[in-house]
């Protein structure tokens, strides 16, 4: 893959974090010379270049002299590198490494291009830096690539081909030479939002994958429950304008093909919100989740250099671009649209236990024999949807003057990204939940043939080839780590494509 | 004005809430009649239409016998006057009742016509419903509008010419007859989003017009510190792709138009993050509030009936389209995006008043006696702030059962909106603070001339009339009365126009 | 009442605030005295004394000469006029000079005599200034308590005789002579947290009446549930050891006295948790309240002064008196457990509306003619709980450095409070709707004789005699505005006293 | 130790857990036999006891016939091992089945009397069940304490000296016999909140330590400030009334003995809030932590049984003793104030690297050749402040109606608790950061001798001794790791026990 600066996608970074080598492309390589000459000009200059002759942050008004530069690099990584753990994954640096190497290559950056080449060496050689994740505010991830930083350095731990060295040995190994940072280069390396940005890539498909289970898990509760597909009808839908609702219905569709439902005589007059609002509910999930991914492609595609390298005009600017304000707002809606899919997962849950609302026993216990059904289970899917709740809480606007009043605001971009992550984690045990309670629910609802959708009954089957009509001496959490791992093992976007293909 | 029952904007609301007159277009008066005509055919059907002929709610399973339609539907809208003061403004209940209208003439909603007439009446004529508005929870205002019902039937109370009458005088005074609701005609009047709507609408522009104050304050702040204009370089500004900071931005550079900071020789090497980043800040701002438009717009072009008509094909249908998750998502993070500019005007109000940042006095006191300054009114900032804060906190996410547990989900945007109408109140305050710490601060570093932008000194001007320089004898809270005052009066969106005209 | 600078109590305020006459003790005449003298003594003293000598916040690097002293004084109080409105309530605000009064008599505060002497004219000749409420941060209510300071200057607005003049003239109507600030006394006058100690002791009250009312509602609604008593039992209450549950337990047991479920024979096996848990529920409010009332009694005995005198030893010493972390803790739990009140009543009236749990109609509809009962107001309860929900969150841990960096937290105390008002008011509203769906269970289950306790009786009665058994032609929105009067009315610790008697 | 069912002390916890035998006492025995007999008695009953002869939550309708009842209690286990990942500790799980056990001693559970000498069998001979942890709602840990129940019974995994086996196999080893549970056994099991409080009774004194070690750190960095102890004067300690603060002030007072600060002559005439009032701070989390102890022995002195059984007159009564309620409101108020404790300690190092307030080099910066000093370390500190914070939201009000609305409350108290242990586990980090900024501050304010106070100095000599004067060169996570072992090694408490016994 040749990088030129533009136009990375998280499916290229996807690609790249799975071992796919990449390239500088000639232009791009050109800006970095040409960014480089610019910084290099300013060295003998007298102009207060931020970071380049002066100290950071409240230290602006110190002047580094031309022959302290060096040592003042060195000491900026070794003096950021205020992290704690826990640590990023493996995956997580491979990607902002690769993000913010393409972001060099746009030219703004004016590091030396030893840097861009040792970072393309680190990709394409699996080197990967160890680096502690926690201690970004979210105005450049600064106490955190420093790491990097010191990797490209030839010091501290890197991870190569999933040991763990001093980055010296591999540096020797490999015949790779550790950068010396001169001028700019420790600012250039360390403020990024790079592990933000590229945290929220791997992130991104995961929720996809996720909202596309949610259609199909949902669709067959809706079998489960025998409800009313009316607003599905393609003028129901026509009515209303969202795209992702839009989307969401087509799923809905798609997954039902085949199904009873579809010829289903008698129909509930309506269903309860959780069921009848779920393609709306889903549907504004995806808008924010395409919200999420405009903003970051927009970020992707901007530069978060501070200041910046004018090549044009060979000059060097001071930028507000490290500022995250806009993704962190917009991953904060994504948060809270995640927790009204599980919130509504969790009422469709209590619906099919209830037999007002299924004909169906109480619970879906199995038999007479049995005395508890899925009960218990409302109260961990309960415990679940209180967590992501509280993880959908708004952290963007707290905030501290730092750095002598300079730094006096901060968007916690990481911490929200911290609970974007867990909430994934939590809504795939949701999800899991909802899958069981449908299963257990269209097992007892047609104990012989199962007149299911296509693909709706491709998943009730695999689901219940493990365990059957569930009894009361199954231990449900056996249960629920294997629908968790099925969850994980199907390609669902892969079942819907071809779903629509045979259509 | 007439309405099609589509592309209705918020220009047109806010004339038609001012007085004009709306007319309804031939085509949709005759949709109106076919969606009419559809209702009726189902009279005589045993289908079971929810509304139509069972019970709402729970209550769905209950059959209404056809000699019972008139009956039910009276006790319809006693039964669900349940919303309690505070009272909705007219101008609210107005701009309901326009968009409210505007959405039967879709055909979806299959009212008798004598509906929509009065409807048109009551916008024409001035005779406006007195509306308890709290007690939606978002799913369909069902609560409220049962207000507009009640007006509807003549009974209740109403504004007319500015005072309130007896529904049943104005009738008369009017010759209006009362409808008498029938089949299905409760449900359309109530099932509508129409006032959560109306009061965004109505917000939307004074939202606009603040955010517009920010940047031209917030320019005035700059040339108050003596800032560094980098930030707004042409290069900058698009090297970064978000579309609310280039609007933000341009902004900034027409408020600065002439002004001596476009000269300075000697820059500061960076500015705080609360001026730096501004244009990012307020562009975020813009960007949610474009985002919130787009929704609403969505929502006024989309059916929020349920059930729905389906003329072309004589059917009704059971629908979700009451649901509001999508704009209620928007709003919080709108919300979130306004405490953030909220926030950044506090931290450029302390720099202001520190001698570090400005070489001025501290708290900008006016001379050797005096002793005080502005400091105090940081307190009366930062509790503003901290409601706005506290407003911006996410509440569509909690949920209870209601209506037998069909109602299993609900947005709350009733009480988004009313954070958000908390927040535009307690955002001017804020920004009258700090345009007064402006203002103090220009005057304290030029004495005499102040090489001010044409339009940051236009609005100096005007509020410096009003004081002079302050000195400790000034009771505050009258200076921030009579800038408040000032920022109601001027039109800055005009003030902007002309200048951008001018250049 | 004769002050003495100790042993204040909230009936003593609400005596004071409804007009009984104050005195100050020969003892705390003396203590004043006593006090300004050290004041005085330091006058020529070189040491430096915060407020006294030195300007405050950052400015307490600023020397004042004494010649200067009242004009520092005099500049001080109307600098510090920052609150914007709303206004306080007169209670309030006489609360709040009847606190501050009282305070300054323990004689830490050193203010000449003259400011305490008028402060106590104030109070008995019922002038009393008006104060924009709303600024301050909870670390002394100094830009709020400034209005006091300028009505004590003989200017600014006061009300009198519940009509509102220039205060100059209603000091020459009473003959009062205007203070001449003078050392120390500006400060001492607005540095306290008398106007949130003082909404707080006007609201002990309010709360602990409403959570009688919640017990003696929720007993009727057990018998309009038909419940069961069994968790009453006096070995059930005696094996659980919090004393609010012994307290709301008998207070359940008072309001039954006589009803026929202390008869019942078949009794439902167990009742959901909203009734059963509802003493453990009320039990941790009162056991909140209580907290909370200590933490201010504490208050009330302690000095709120910075600097504060120290008597014996001819001090003047700087003290973190202000701070009220403690109270504001203590606030948020009770915040949030009256939103568990809250929630427990909402839950209540939908088992209220159940058939499945009360055997009676659903949502309590009247008879085959209605079509609606209760169904829609369940939407008012459910967005009045949200509101108090939103009401509970905290507020007291988001700050910002203000003040020169110099005051670096704030509690946010009097946002805090704003919320309590809210939910006490929201609070009464849930309650007048439980009592509402109680009433109407209660007289569809016993058309005839109404078999119930003698206070639960009592209460049922009143309700029932406003709107007998409700149809759906009544409009629910006056019932519930009826039955919150009734609330107001009746003073419900009354009839629990004498149902206590007549046991 | 002899377990009485009363008096159990959180000393005794971490006794038992450590390692402790313990035994059963004579009455305990009996009160265990004499409510056995009582459950026994009423297998014969037609009465329907819950759990019992029903079925449990909404089930509670369902008759269990006698001969199904060991049947119905083994699948109750079953079906209630919903709780899913993480694991709990071992001491978690131990200290568990301390306080189950002892529950059961006092007579209400009714519990066949082997279930409690297995019970004592696993903690005297170290095994110890797998316990999922997450999934309890706070009304009785009910999913998570079935796999204590599965261990009874010999099923599922245990930890036996550190490894993990089937509990099938240690049985077999240690010749324990597997528990038939029969009437009332599997309810009484599970129905308990013996894990929260587990986990709390653990956390308790890691919480005192923690604040033990901010009074030394405060009074360490107070003398790196060269501050003002005049707060900690006695008389205006004793003219506050708080408890934690009186104690907090002893802290401070024995940690400085010895130090220049107590003959300093030239005080600063205030200091910044976060120093000034760092007694009340630290004083109402003290206050709030033996709230919390208050209510937690409280809950251990009272059942947490439903039904309960009455000896005394042989009945088995419905309660609400499950209730959380009360505790975690405690415990929530505890969040807050380690927030303010946490917040408290960033503005403090914000200040010591502010020469504005020390009078030494920005951000403690060692020498001129020099860059940064500890300037980046806030951002990580500001970090872990924003995750306190958003930790210390409330959880306890966010609930939904489960079971078939039986149980339509919960408390969340284990999520809370998880946020507290969090917050814990934050909060040394902040302590560790703050102690790295007191102790630079401290070597460049006094290069030679240190005239610092017994405690202090002892304790600035361990953290100084790691590193000497920090440099640029330091990596400082790696100095904040040592930091934090070496709080973890020293036994703060007895620091302070042996400085006041020297005293």
């Amino acid at each position: 893959m040749e990088l030129t600066g533009y136009g990375l996608t998280i499916n290229d970074i996807e690609r790249v974090v799975g071992g796919e080598k990449v390239s500088i492309s000639k232009k791009a390589y050109q800006r970095l010379k040409d960014s480089r000459n610019v910084v290099l000009k300013y060295l003998d200059s007298n102009e207060h270049i931020y970071g380049l002759n002066t100290g950071v942050g409240k230290n602006k008004d110190r002047c580094i002299p031309k022959e302290k530069i060096e040592d003042f690099n060195r000491q900026l990584i070794y003096a950021h590198c205020v992290g704690i753990e826990p640590e990023l994954s493996i995956n997580n640096v491979r990607a902002a490494m690769l993000i913010h190497l393409n972001n060099m290559l746009k030219g703004y950056s004016g590091v030396q291009v030893a840097i861009a080449e040792l970072l393309l060496d680190f990709l394409n050689w699996g080197v990967t830096p160890v680096v502690n994740g926690f201690g970004s505010v979210g105005e450049g991830d600064i106490g955190i690539l420093s790491y990097i930083g010191l990797g490209l350095m030839g010091e501290g731990l890197v991870d190569y081909n999933g040991e763990r060295f001093e980055a010296k040995e591999v540096f020797e190994k490999l015949g790779l030479k550790p950068i010396h940072f001169f001028a700019k280069d420790g600012l250039a390396v360390i403020s990024s939002n790079a592990v933000s940005f590229s945290r929220l890539a791997l992130l991104i498909p995961k929720i996809e994958n996720l909202l596309y289970w949610f259609d199909l898990t949902c669709s067959l509760s809706l079998e489960a429950l025998g409800g009313n597909i009316t607003p599905l009808d393609n003028v129901v839908v026509k009515s209303k304008k969202h795209i992702g609702q839009v989307l969401s219905s087509q799923n809905f569709i798609s997954a039902l093909k085949g199904s009873y439902l579809l010829s289903k005589k008698t129909k509930t007059v309506q269903d309860p919100l959780s069921f009848r609002n779920a393609t709306l509910i889903h549907g504004a999930a995806y808008d924010s989740l395409t919200y999420v991914q405009e903003q970051l492609t927009l970020e992707l595609e901007s530069s978060d250099d501070n200041p910046m390298v004018d090549i044009a005009n060979q000059r060097i600017l001071s930028t507000p671009h490290f500022e995250t304000i806009n993704i962190s707002l917009a991953i904060e809606m994504l948060n809270v649209a995640l927790s009204h899919v599980s919130n509504a997962s969790v009422q469709r849950m209590i619906k099919l236990g209830n037999p007002d609302f299924t004909g169906l026993s109480r619970f879906l216990i199995a038999d007479e024999h049995q005395y508890f059904g899925l009960q218990a289970l409302q109260k961990t899917a309960a415990t679940l949807d209180v967590e992501i709740h509280h993880s959908s809480q708004i952290l963007s606007n707290i905030s501290y003057p730092l750095a002598g009043e300079m730094e006096d605001r901060q968007t916690n971009l990481p911490l929200i990204l911290q609970n974007l992550d867990g909430i994934v984690t939590k809504l795939q045990e949701v999800l899991a939940i909802e899958l069981l309670y449908a299963t257990q629910a269209i097992a007892l609802r047609f104990p012989v043939n199962k007149p299911l959708g296509d693909l709706t009954g491709k998943v009730f089957q695999i689901i219940f080839d493990h365990n059957g009509t569930l009894q009361d001496h199954h231990k449900l959490y056996e249960v629920i780590a294997r629908i968790s791992k099925e969850i994980d093992r199907l390609c669902i976007r892969t079942l819907f494509a071809k779903q629509e293909l045979s259509a």
